[in-house]
């Protein structure tokens, strides 16, 4: 609307409250009563001038959401890396990303034909039960009560979206505006968002890294809870706290000891366990342990997130469960759950369910363990080679990589709003644009006051076949020329 | 822990907190600091014991998902139909459901083969991006430009995990605590808990149906909106209003004039809108309407739902998508999503990109109409034998069905939980086990206070096949001897 005829509007509206006062005044009705006329039709005119001004409704977005707004790093690496496969250095040879966790290949054959034998079923087409399929939830009770050393009901299963909406599920049911919830440091960002959809406030623990770290490769376990921080952190208002093993990006699988240390200070203070186990099939540890086995107490009091996705390498399927040996606590997530996706895609369901059973008959985890095992073995002996340290994956297909002995110009033609950013999204934009490999800068999962502690790293996926990796190595190799 | 060992707890925790106080009092620190050490070790005792004493954890879960909680209408009705199927007028005989609203039959073939085409792609089983797959972005695109005669762009589309999860993502990214959202009643039940879960607060105004709706055929047209009533509900702090036509459970179609009434109450106010237009290709009035294209300033504050699930009968793919002329709008709603989701199913979104294109050259919308068109005509008859009153549906696959006039005996045998609910849930526990039909209970869509506008009535899908339809026709004639 022309600025003209928006004026006119707001001539016309004072007017219109000059008489509708007047009116109200020869009435003998009190002034007060003129002046919130006059004020709310003022309201009206302003409001109407902002909607028809041109530039659109006033749109106030989810706090929750918005605040504190700046980038994602998905998105900032993404663009760099569209940007930088065109550059002089990238001409002629193929960008290698490392970036998001996405595998490179295709979910294993006996996956992929069991949804195809489920699309030819009508009603595997059709709506699954919110709780999941019947199918899915006895595959998922075979699979896991031998971890939990009891004959699991279908009342401690529930089929997610995915296991970001399992998570969002069950912070959605347990969390009332202004509760808590901890998270250790670095945590992985979609919790942040999560926690703070249903109104929860977010808490941070820090996991403390080994003090040279930039000095020698290092391991998981060297990353430790300070238990006196986490207790100190717990209120009368926390709710639950985020547990993450194997650990994205570090690549730690909590101890026994760790956990059942955790798990006790939770059950002292009635805080709820949310423990994403999604990496539970990738450990190369001795053992994994699931922090709801530990004790009664402990399992009474934790909701676990399983998902599909990496399970077959098919983050594409949106399939993720929560299992808990406690029904009066799944529900609350399960009821989250209704709301928030209803149910969840069906022919998935129906073949994970087949898959589930056919994997642990073919040994199909053990042997993508081992393949990991090869693939961390290709994919780190570049660093070895440059002396460049790392963080020694125990599980994940994460690994963090130290870059503090790399040169890096100072006066290197950064974008603009990376200059805000830690040193570490600089360091990922050079690596894009100087030798065409993508990396996840790790300042990302943590706040502001705590990113020093990951400025140097890089956090690279292993999740890629072996001839990528091994072509990865050898453009990683060309560091050689920026080394101290 | 046994009774003993917790009495022990307490005993011990006393001590301590006596020695505790006599010890600050030692130290000359006032009684109050000893109280409220007293208070803290008290509570934290009393929480041991709960969590100790076998009755587990004490939970409070969400309020926004738990208060007023009764039994949803969907639990209820399928518990009824799992007794009643066994019971003795049922043994021997099919029941038949036309309850909830999924398909009985298959999606086309040219859909389901697309799937599997999808599926040997590797990169289509990993993440889609969160945005939605660029393939079905552009089959969007291409399918709704004419209706909103301008060339949309990607930033005018959003992917969402069915039309569920697309509408919480509007809410969630819009709403604020306290925020205010109104909702015309009767509702669809899930918008309720999802305008809730983001801490906003509903606020209802009435469909109001025609008067004479028990004794006569009526037309979704005569359930009408009292524009008056509408501005009444507005407040400084309403934030959206959600439109839903074609209309479930009524099966009006919103005319032009109404929802341009609607909208420029809407525009006048900055209230949003969020369209639910899951049933668009499914109208059997001249036209339907969209509000977005009503007029620009309309199109600006509007997000418009739809859903591949109702358009390919294929609720189980969860696949739906958001369309907004103002991109600015649709941002949160995106950012809603990814952080509720992260991404929708990548091999179905895949299929309905191809499938969106192959359906309008095979007029498969326009032949859906009308074979749904036949099915109304096929199960309506049986109600026009009987003299039965319907509300003529001009859209959706739902028919209102009055049951004023059917004889259900006071005595019946009803459960305890239905003695609190409206008529019509015992209409449809009578139903069931009676004639072996399944029907919903439409005061589910109202609230408490509302509800007598609809106890007479019954919810039936005939999203079925005709077959099926058919076997519903020859069971409800039995109702002849139960009317008056």
């Amino acid at each position: 609307m022309a600025a003209k005829s928006v004026a006119l509007l707001a001539v016309k509206g004072a007017i219109r409250a000059i008489y509708k006062v007047r009116g109200l005044m020869r009435e003998g009705r009190e002034t007060e009563m003129g002046i919130k006329v006059l004020n709310c039709m003022f309201r009206r005119t302003i409001k109407r001038f902002l909607m028809t001004s041109g530039s659109g409704p006033t749109i106030k977005p989810n706090r929750a959401l918005t605040e504190n707004l700046s980038k994602d790093v998905w998105s900032l690496t993404n663009e760099a890396a569209a940007t930088a496969a065109n550059n002089s250095k990238n001409k002629g040879r193929e960008l290698i990303n490392l970036g998001q966790g996405f595998f490179s290949y295709s979910p294993p054959h006996f996956a992929i034909s069991e949804v195809q034998k489920a699309l030819e079923d009508p009603m595997v087409n059709q709506y699954a039960p919110t709780k999941g399929r019947v199918s899915l939830i006895n595959s998922l009770i075979q699979l896991y009560s031998p971890f939990y050393k009891t004959q699991l009901q279908p009342n401690n299963v529930q089929v997610t979206t995915g296991a970001n909406e399992g998570i969002l599920s069950c912070l959605v049911g347990l969390v009332n505006p202004g509760d808590e919830v901890i998270v250790f440091e670095p945590f992985f960002d979609q919790y942040i968002s999560n926690i703070r959809i249903p109104g929860g406030i977010v808490k941070y623990v820090p996991l403390h890294p080994p003090k040279d770290l930039e000095k020698r490769v290092t391991f998981g376990t060297e990353w430790t809870v300070d238990y006196d921080e986490l207790r100190a952190a717990i209120t009368p208002k926390t709710k639950a706290l985020i547990l993450n093993s194997p650990h994205n990006p570090i690549g730690k699988v909590f101890t026994r000891n760790e956990l059942l240390q955790i798990g006790q200070i939770c059950v002292e203070n009635n805080v709820f366990i949310i423990s994403d186990e999604v990496y539970e099939n990738l450990y190369f540890t001795n053992e994994f342990t699931r922090v709801a086995t530990l004790t009664p107490e402990i399992g009474q009091i934790t909701l676990t997130i399983g998902s599909a996705g990496k399970t077959f390498a098919a983050t594409g399927w949106r399939i993720g469960w929560i299992v808990s040996l406690n029904p009066d606590l799944l529900k609350y997530a399960s009821m989250a759950h209704t709301r928030i996706c209803f149910s969840s895609p069906s022919p998935f369901q129906e073949a994970c369910a087949n898959s589930l059973i056919l994997a642990t008959e073919k040994d199909y985890f053990e042997t993508m363990r081992q393949e990991y095992i090869r693939k961390f073995e290709i994919f780190t002996s570049v660093f070895d080679e440059l002396r460049l340290p790392y963080t020694k994956p125990e599980g994940t297909y994460f690994v963090l990589v130290d870059f503090s002995k790399v040169k890096i110009p100072a006066d290197y033609p950064f974008p603009e709003e990376l200059k805000e950013k830690a040193k570490d999204f600089r360091i990922s934009y050079w690596l894009i644009n100087e030798l065409g490999v993508v990396a996840i800068p790790p300042t990302e999962f943590y706040i502001k006051e705590h990113e020093k502690a990951a400025e140097n790293l890089l956090r690279f996926a292993v999740c890629k076949s072996d001839d990528y990796l091994q072509k990865a190595v050898e453009r990683l190799r060309l560091l050689k020329d920026h080394l101290d």
